[in-house]
């Protein structure tokens, strides 16, 4: 008991997996006896030797002619040999045929080759006669016969333990007689949710009370790592809650995570439990941020894990410790995390002694990847859907400079996009994006114009959707271009969109009705394109009704609930929750909503010049300009003029 | 029914998708609701929009005291501000707690802000006396809070129609409340074995017949596209029966899969039923080498494929046909065959008018892919563990030359390996490939010696294990390297390991006393060095007795029957398949197997100077030079001497 309660010491990063082997040893828990179907995708825990030879007989690789080699020696075109036909042997045919000399035999593909035949000839370089068959090409022994055993012999070697049991390997095992092998059993992960003021999504939610979501994470990755997982109900803040409910979670799996103790009162209850377990907790504190609280504790040779409540810093220690514990108790080879190396785009503060990980969006450039920090704290969750990795600031380091080096954790799952694009949402684009041969590459995320253009200019994204209008001039997007100073890039003409007033019942064509008529009205988020027509006509109102801006803005209910889509808004509406926002007509007719049109606004696309390379963006521009312009031209809200496709450099 | 039976026209690869979707819509089959962990890794088949906003509260981001900003303004470590202290609020608490001016309230990370505060101080800078917290640092407006619908509003667009049900997404759509979603529904795909020579996994072979093994491959890639796949017990080669069971296949599955017809008869019959489907046979042959025997037939709007039977013809045709097909039946983003770019190494004949896919094992040098083709004719079941890919030479070309680069199909699970091990097989150098960091970057494959060198010659290795004896000087390895010309190689000498005669239970110390006693000896491969000291104690023996080396090998029983790894003859022994081997001591002592030595020999690694700067290589020779020598010392079998280790520059 000499090592136990190691306790409020903070473990570097990298000794939390050598800390828990101390106690632990991390090697599969144990093999299972699976049939041939149930073990694909899984780990082999013993060699597989092969019982019988492959092919298990001497075959025809060919349709054609079974001979003895020597009586078609110098058989040509023009001087053919002609053997006497004594026997056919389909496939499947387990007779032995015998065949003499001047004699041949037919055989199919597959078929048993003839007794003492030693070579076949293809059915093309033949002409069969009543009872004799004429053979124009001489064939070398051992031509077109695939002999038993000559491509695996009885006892060979097929796969090692450690294999994991690919589709291929599947078909090479059965192909020998193998029916049924041993792998590695899954590991079972129980989630124990803590907390009272966890709910279950689908439950009621009180104001102080979130939904539980980090147990779907830790299922979710548990499940695609191929264990066992199960999300137990919560456990209420009560000391016996707790400890009973994480003993019967001990008590059915290998792993037990709980989540969060993000409350004093939670804390103590979850760790009192962990402490009184045998040997106990192991680790309590981690010189990483975020993710430090992490806790894990042993009982006999089960673990529990004490993950970090935050979004990101839950799913990074899923990554950093949970995803390699899981692979290496399934006997896994790929059981380490994964590491790519990236551009540091902007300069990045480190935390001198604890290794930083910071949020990123990974975007690929002239054959580098860059990683771009997300923006906003770890509370956030929506950044879950986004998140590529984790770029990381080693612990010696004050900081990492623009354009270093450096390397980031990627999610188990990730996959590189080719292509971000970012910027305005448009029905039209999101179809010709689900269309392009390279979708699957193509990431694309709403986040109005404004923020679009930003990210081009930064280099995240790839290419921007905008519709931003200038009031000054009446022109759209291109003085946004200037203002904003982008360089390097092109801008591509698109369709013109109608955009209006969009309402379940009450018709409304100003913003004046809507604030007389005691509608709730939903926005758009600042930065988008349909914002800046939102305010510019509120301005226009406050002008003609002589009040200001501020004034009118505060009478309009509903003016600080902003959503970034014209979808989102057209859904609020047809449920009720909102009586009227400005989207643009397409989404009010898909949601079968009344629609007064304010007018035709223009959506461009905005493309780096360096993306222009891509493949996906060049199919995406393709599509835009032929596929886009065929929709536009045909939907009903949305219209095609001359200058579609123009570009303008800047 | 004008387009029925388009038959015995080819078709050309890049037209069969299309020429499906003139008949059968390639969308998605319907979707089914789901609750959020069945959903994991499935496709969403609708939008899917926040009904709460996230965070539902305003809440703390930290642990502190909630506080109205402008009561701390300046407050600073020398000059503390004082507030009275009227609660405290913890996480999960729903109750709204109220302070006035001059006021503050504790509150844990994720506790309701009380109202009016707008900011939260950090513990870390205040100090609590009874009643009263000093508060030593000012906080702006907003600071700390988390405001209710900031992250995510109600009625946002979270995720949409065709996005992949990630763990992280699970995780988003919990937070929000979303307990089902509604996914795309797995393909049904049922495989139907036909073929009079088929049996299955388990079942006893006559001569003549075969295991079928493609039906593993079908089943397992459809599995591992979330599919769900069926294997059907064969159908004897007669019409009704073939009849019956495509027909009740197609009754309960939407794709159905048939293999080979490499028999005419049984040809016939497949095609027969598939001829009387309505619309039926659509597609009979592509323009493509290997597998041209494909064959597409329609039943409404179900589909049945046959497939051909070789193995790599059969994955071939999987990769290039039922995967995609599989993919956008179930609306998965993901749904082209992948392809990468790669060196041709060796000049490569097309087939102009075809297109060409040549099976290849794909090797990473110098930030290049090169396809070196693999050997052997399509009927090799082995080659399913090896190949990578397929090189495409395209239609319209009679060969690519060498240096060319090429489009290589890889498998959807492909994963580059960063280094190949190819050559002689070693237990102990295996363990040492399981320890790496990198193990699962590493490819080992047992070819023997001597194919290992040409390997590395060829640029296939980057590292392979020789242990090949030159009889005239008694030297290991460094006169092969030298006789067959390899250059810009490095030989890291390498352990020294215990060769012998392997039995059950007559001692045996020589051929003679084989051949006397009769047993029953297995062989090694040809090219392996323990094949080459094989032959070497024969020549001698021979010599000894006077007879023809010739002459002594035909006596031997067994001779011509060869196997791959020590492993394999050690096994083949202990299981009385064979009586005598020569293996290494490990591989006897491992099964319990009487062992006579011979003598040692050194294994050496030979390592491509192109390949030093691999980390997965560097990793490998340091885990050969510390963990190997280590075991080899430590094992029987094994031995090491001072020359360990040292390295010669060729």
């Amino acid at each position: 008991m000499a090592e136990r309660k190691i306790y409020r010491k903070l473990v570097a990063v990298d000794d939390v997996l050598p800390t828990i082997e101390k106690y632990v040893p991390l090697e599969p828990l144990g093999e299972v006896e699976a049939s041939l179907q149930e073990a694909v995708g899984r780990v082999l825990s013993r060699n597989v030797y092969a019982p019988t030879n492959y092919p298990p007989y001497t075959r025809s690789l060919v349709d054609g002619y079974a001979v003895i080699s020597e009586d078609v020696a110098g058989a040509y075109e023009d001087r053919p040999k002609e053997l006497k036909l004594v026997g056919t042997v389909k496939t499947g045919e387990t007779v032995l045929l015998r065949i003499g000399r001047g004699e041949c035999a037919g055989v199919s593909t597959g078929a048993v080759l003839p007794y003492p035949a030693d070579a076949v000839v293809p059915v093309e370089y033949t002409h069969a006669r009543p009872g004799v068959v004429e053979i124009y090409r001489s064939v070398a022994k051992g031509e077109n016969v695939d002999p038993a055993g000559s491509d695996i012999a009885e006892g060979e070697v097929l796969a090692w333990r450690g294999d994991i049991v690919t589709p291929s390997l599947a078909a090479l095992l059965a192909a020998v007689g193998v029916s049924r092998v041993h792998v590695f059993r899954p590991v079972r992960v129980g989630v124990v949710p803590t907390g009272n003021e966890l709910r279950e999504p689908g439950e009621r939610l009180e104001y102080g009370q979130v939904y539980d979501s980090n147990s779907y994470l830790v299922y979710g990755v548990a499940r695609m790592l191929g264990a066992d997982a199960r999300i137990y109900p919560r456990a209420p803040d009560v000391l016996e809650e707790v400890e009973e409910a994480i003993h019967r979670a001990l008590g059915e799996n290998d792993i037990v995570v709980t989540i969060g103790g993000t409350s004093a009162g939670e804390e103590d209850l979850v760790y009192r439990v962990l402490s009184s377990l045998d040997p106990g907790l192991i680790i309590h504190g981690v010189k990483q941020r975020p993710g430090r609280p992490l806790a894990v504790a042993v009982h006999g040779r089960k673990l529990v894990l004490g993950l970090p409540g935050f979004p990101l810093s839950c799913l990074l220690s899923i990554n950093l410790y949970l995803a390699p514990l899981i692979a290496k108790l399934q006997g896994a080879r790929a059981h380490e995390s994964r590491y790519i190396e990236a551009v540091v785009p902007v300069p990045m503060r480190g935390d001198p002694g604890s290794r930083v990980f910071v949020p990123c969006v990974i975007v690929e450039r002239g054959g580098n990847y860059t990683a771009f920090p997300l923006a906003g704290h770890s509370g956030r969750v929506s950044a879950l859907h986004l998140v590529d990795g984790y770029l990381v600031i080693p612990e010696s380091d004050e900081s990492l400079p623009s354009g270093s080096r450096a390397r980031v954790l990627v999610s188990p799952f990730w996959r590189p996009f080719e292509a971000n694009v970012i910027g305005s949402h448009d029905p039209l684009l999101q179809e010709v994006v689900a269309g392009l041969r390279s979708r699957d590459r193509v990431r694309l995320v709403s986040t109005g114009s404004l923020a679009g253009l930003q990210a081009v200019k930064s280099g995240v994204a790839d290419v921007a959707g905008t519709h931003l209008l200038d009031p000054e001039t009446g022109e759209y997007n291109t003085p946004f271009l200037k203002s904003l100073g982008l360089e390097g890039v092109v801008l591509v003409r698109g369709y013109l969109r109608e955009q209006g007033f969009v309402y379940r019942e009450d018709s409304v064509s100003s913003f004046s009705e809507v604030i007389e008529k005691g509608l709730k009205f939903v926005n758009r988020n600042a930065g988008s394109g349909t914002r800046a027509l939102i305010d510019h006509l509120l301005k226009a109102e406050a002008g003609r009704l002589g009040v200001g801006f501020e004034e009118l803005r505060e009478r309009l209910q509903g003016y600080t609930w902003e959503v970034k889509t014209h979808e989102a808004v057209a859904y609020l509406v047809a449920r009720g929750v909102a009586d009227v926002g400005v989207a643009i007509r397409y989404a009010a007719e898909r949601y079968g909503l009344g629609f007064t049109p304010i007018g035709f606004e223009r959506y461009d696309l905005v493309v780096r010049k360096d993306s222009l390379g891509k493949q996906a963006v060049r199919e995406l521009l393709d599509g835009f300009c032929s596929e886009g312009r065929r929709r536009a031209s045909e939907t009903r809200g949305y219209a095609v003029d001359s200058a579609m496709c123009e570009t303008l450099e800047f």
